[in-house]
């Protein structure tokens, strides 16, 4: 019997650009898998995502929908920074990895993080960064990453 | 006698945003301390400075100059990302933070870190990140900054 599935390798999932419908697909339920998102109203999400598509190429958020559930079912996004260090270069920045806790073990990770790394390499960063739990680390060494700093944080809220 | 380098305790040093004018004092080789720094023509610097400006209060460079010898003694930029997640949140990210190594002391690298902490309070983040070396974590934390995660690297050239 042929698998009624046909996404369950992954074969058939292909990596976009976010776009605005997606937040009727589950692309902020899917956010809430990775950290704190609350809901927000459909103004507030497409003032947010008019104001990230003003940076085009330098602010890119890319997803994997599930074609035969409609959902987002894996996200990430990158930023290009642009430095007067390395002659000018950029560095690609990497956040908000997150593949849903249904849909591990079709690489959809890995997919996104090459999308995006890919991205921060065509637009000439001489680097892509990103900052990851001890846990993930073996997940990024996987994807080409090494361990190089520590991350610090200060919160204000 | 009165010690005429005002300057020595860093009191009258004011942190201000970056200009056009600052790479003929001496910005490009203060950012060489920090790391691999090639020289570039004036109109690359004016291009990436522009590139730069566009983004406004996104992406601020700020640096501290020694009025005496009109040198730039300490730099450091933040810029702000645009999320989803935290209801259409902020995060401020610091980066590329130099304090002149004749300069020590006079608590220049807090005043910077200080100054872009606070902008990325100001426009709204609820939390600035960095990365730093090991070395450079008990600093941080004298600005306030928590190790949190760890930081991954993927160089393409």
């Amino acid at each position: 019997m042929e698998n009624s599935n046909s996404s369950i390798e992954g074969n058939n999932l292909r990596v976009r650009k976010l776009e605005l419908s997606d937040k009727s697909k589950g692309f902020l339920e899917l956010l809430r898998q990775l950290t704190v998102c609350d809901s927000v109203s459909d103004k507030e999400f497409e003032d947010r995502f008019k104001e990230i598509s003003i940076y085009g190429d330098d602010h890119v958020i890319c997803v994997i929908e599930d074609e035969i559930s409609g959902k987002i079912i894996a996200s990430g996004s990158v930023f290009i920074e642009k430095k007067f260090i390395r002659k000018c270069g950029k560095v690609g920045h990497i956040e908000d990895v997150v593949v849903d806790a249904g849909s591990r073990g079709m690489q959809l990770g890995k997919k996104i993080v090459g999308f995006l790394a890919d991205h921060a390499r065509s637009m000439g960063c001489y680097k892509v960064i990103l900052d990851c739990s001890d846990g993930n680390k073996v997940f990024y060494e996987k994807c080409g990453f090494k361990k190089k700093e520590i991350q610090m944080v200060k919160y204000f809220v």
